[in-house]
């Protein structure tokens, strides 16, 4: 395998050049500006390579085991993780009250493209705990706060999410796990829960799962689930009544400990409202499913890099005049098609999950309240697009960095296939990307009656107005006029129409904001003349005309509606 | 996993329907008709749902292993071969002048699809002997055919094609295996060949490798390879001097042995001319890419009946108004998107495979040369659309069957992401889609001085304006148009901007002929009303609204040529 190279350079074009960091973060009363912010990158960025890409390979061809009811690791993941929180990487955007670093969410997604892109399964520990710190810090009890948070966001513990059950994925209307008050004030939980990441290993420390459970008196369906914190070690020291009761045996992420989890009486606390533990999960989705949305993208920009340096070297074929052979791959136009293909994803993906970090730390920080309420729903809107389309977008990156290598992308040593069956994942888990889109749709387009969405989409004009950008404005106009019509006609569709269109007009919503930011990319790299803006024009001018045009037939598809879907019956299929 | 139902009311359909079996084998002299063709596809289907599909799972998990220099099969692999064997599988449309039952080609590619929807590891097997013996019966001598055929055409003996070297994949002509030439009339082939297919195995019985190498004096590149027949063991029974040096460790078809092959002096003959072995392989080169197009869409079929199955039983969510829950997933629009997107793809390209399978045979047994001509010309030209277009949507189609189980689709017990890593190899071998998106640019479109597709299309066409298909025919005859408008421009276009639009108009080319085929299946739906012609019509409307529109995407992406990808300078990617 190559090297992997962190894009620093690209995280401080985007920085300083696309994102407007230094004036966002003063806006918002920061003490950072893109200097420090990239030095921070590249810290982060040669950790990551110098100890996570490694050892990706081995972890997945040796995956985690249970050995006698206990989670081992693949071999050097356990040092890894103790190096990477000793060094403060786990609490690098936590609350300073708990002793995080504060900085702002932009660097914590861009550290989490890089931890997806050279190990997948160890990022996930952190990405785990950091939902679990935001959920505590913002709905339990300043006991439970104090208690668990300052040792988890130091890393020193971890968290799980323990929310599936086997009949109750999607639906967790469904789900069965008891929660019976104890005298104490405490809850003995008691179920099975499938599908929990990071659900034990042996890092050391206390591993904190939060379970959704039922109240003996709580009503059905979604309205009388509870949170609880059940975690793997008492406060007195002693293991709590939970158990692994295996692994999950799956395509991917073989690292990671995805466990099927027994909670046997475990004694759990109560997190925020009694039957409203729905609402405290909601607490941490958007963050959650942007770091997903990552995922897809830090894998894409991991095989880019394999693939493009296989291109460079793999000998085969003959040039287009056949005067010269045999020659490196990177002449054939259809490797290079695969190759921007992914590139132009990449960094418009890139750029776009900038901007909605942005858009978060805003909301979070801004000291107007029209502006961090704007800012809100600018998150809410955007975040099932990030999360679907860029996982969708990761996997088929995955699928063609693979194609490079031709035969021996298929074999497991060169590590093309392990993308593949590890981005695959990202497409399924913490909402699966129908359920995101059928969110876009049904709710996110909703927002403020419309509004929220016509004022991302007047954002979105203004700036391909403002935009010096003769490569990409106009077609990127055109494709936000093809979206503002058939938004139009999605306001206020039923649930089957909403259905049948979903994943169409989310890809159609995904193109049309990554063309929004190679607009601004194209108009940042026309300023200069390096190689890195040199390269922006080409790849900008390949999104438009290779890629963009996707939304011509997606917009047809959307307006036929949902009759062709809806009109075969079950027992037909 | 649900059990696998053979689509033999669809097979029946198609050939007493859509394709004119009966009239088209009359037209050849053959005595068999629709009934006797489905009777033998039924009987056929029966024994791959009975005896395949439940050794699919255990033959991943077990996978084919090295022990001691030979191959284990999984377990029952061995003895489903016997049985298939002896049964008369082998040899469906093999020459009858060496034992084999010369039925139609279409009858053998339809239980292709069946193999690969119940295992497309073990499929292999057959495929791999069926191409061998082409080649032998092509150019061979007599004596050697007399040697082998027979026992290979019974299935006593299998047959494996040794092509790819580590340095020399798409690129034949950079391969080093040497050949020299002993007393005898035999030659001491010496050299690794890498991804051998069926290089060896348990199942007792011959193995006759086909193996590609330089002769002492033969010329630099293509026209310096000669084909030579090596078999496991020699005339006298000893060993050949030919060694599995190891399995390729591989992302899919894990049961499937896929050698890396040494010969260290192994004995061998020559196959065809000195020189001539790439044009002795070409001759099965047809056969076996729309072999492996039907694995993608064997893979798919088996994948939508799964997630159907799955679909139908699963409880989860509410329905349309809110007033029932949980509901079967089934009733979920986004849900009967992913599986018609899946389904529309495999009767499509069921029937576009059967009519190309129709034409290989008018080639080759219509008394009339000019249309054997024009027939052998459709096949070329149909080839790489169905390997390369079947695979990419079969792969699709994989993932979207995967997707429709949520979380359990990612556990490798459901079976679903076997599905996806098995239908991966098939983009791949026997020629990239890439390779095959070039030859059809390159080199199909040019047949006859751009006459065999002008031919093909006023083809199409004409079925178009006789067919009685409101509900496709506008739709598809607007594609049509678009296609060729794309291809008149793609008429003697340079190598780089035929490799910039290839994959691209691969797709827009399968699309159109797949709307053809749903424009004769309309037409011949619409004169009844069974439960299976309500379905045609229903999936008929759905490929019109929701993927027919890809086209438009599609033909504005290719005319953008080729300056988009070539811009870039290979250090800067």
């Amino acid at each position: 395998m190559y090297n992997y190279i962190p894009p620093i350079d690209d995280y401080r074009f985007l920085l300083t050049r696309v994102l407007g960091f230094d004036t966002a973060m003063s806006a918002l009363g920061q003490d950072v500006d893109a200097d420090l912010a990239a030095t921070v990158l590249e810290e982060a960025g040669r950790m990551c390579a110098e100890r996570l890409h490694p050892i990706n390979r081995e972890g997945d061809e040796h995956g985690s085991r249970l050995v006698d009811g206990a989670v081992q690791t693949p071999p050097g993941f356990a040092d890894a993780y103790r190096d990477f929180a000793d060094a403060g990487w786990a609490s690098l955007s936590a609350d300073p009250a708990y002793g995080g670093q504060g900085l702002p969410f932009i660097l914590q997604l861009w550290l989490d493209e890089m931890f997806s892109a050279t190990n997948l399964s160890f990022g996930l520990f952190f990405g785990l705990t950091r939902g679990a710190c935001e959920a505590i810090a913002a709905h339990a009890s300043d006991d439970l706060k104090a208690a668990y948070l300052p040792k988890m966001v130091s890393g020193e513990w971890t968290g799980a999410m323990a929310l599936t059950e086997s009949g109750a994925g999607t639906d967790l209307a469904l789900l069965k796990t008891k929660a019976v008050p104890a005298a104490d004030g405490s809850y003995a939980v008691t179920g099975q829960k499938i599908f929990i990441s990071s659900g034990d290993h042996d890092f050391g420390g206390n591993i904190v799962h939060l379970v959704l459970a039922r109240l003996p008196d709580a009503p059905p369906g979604v309205k009388g689930i509870s949170l609880f914190l059940v975690p793997k070690y008492l406060p007195d020291g002693a293991r709590n009544a939970m158990s692994v009761g295996a692994l999950e045996q799956k395509m991917g992420i073989h690292a990671q400990p995805t466990c099927v989890m027994n909670y046997d009486g475990a004694t759990g606390w109560l997190v925020g409202e009694p039957h409203r533990g729905l609402a405290a999960m909601f607490t941490m989705m958007n963050a959650e499913r942007l770091m997903v949305g990552i995922q897809g993208l830090g894998v894409a920009g991991a095989a880019y890099q394999q693939a493009a340096g296989y291109a460079r070297e793999r000998l085969q074929g003959r040039s287009a005049d056949g005067a010269r052979g045999p020659v490196t791959i990177i002449e054939h136009a259809d490797v290079r098609r695969m190759l921007l293909n992914i590139r132009a994803f990449v960094e418009a993906g890139r750029a776009l999950a900038g901007w909605t970090a942005l858009q978060l730390d805003r909301a979070h920080r801004h000291p107007d309240a029209a502006e961090r309420a704007e800012a809100d729903a600018f998150v809410a809107l955007l975040t099932p697009v990030v999360k679907a389309a860029f996982t969708d977008f990761g996997f088929e990156s995955a699928v063609q960095a693979q194609q490079v290598f031709g035969g021996h992308g298929y074999i497991r040593e060169w590590g093309m296939e392990q993308y593949v069956r590890d981005a695959r994942i990202a497409q399924i888990y913490e909402g699966t990307n129908g359920v995101q889109a059928m969110d876009l749709v049904g709710r996110k387009l909703a927002l403020g009656g419309g509004a929220v969405v016509e004022r991302f989409f007047d954002l979105v004009s203004g700036d391909l107005d403002a935009a010096d950008a003769p490569l990409t404005a106009g077609a990127v106009r055109e494709a936000l006029g093809l979206l503002r019509d058939v938004t139009s006609s999605l306001q206020g569709a039923s649930v089957n129409a909403a259905g049948a269109a979903a994943v169409d007009y989310l890809r159609l919503f995904a193109l049309v904001s990554m063309g929004w930011m190679w607009v601004r990319m194209e108009s940042a790299a026309a300023q200069g003349d390096t190689p890195l803006e040199q390269a922006k024009l080409a790849v900008a001018r390949f999104f438009v005309d290779r890629m963009l045009p996707q939304t011509k037939g997606l917009a047809v598809a959307i307006q036929t509606g949902e009759a062709s879907m809806m009109a075969l019956a079950p027992d037909a299929f």
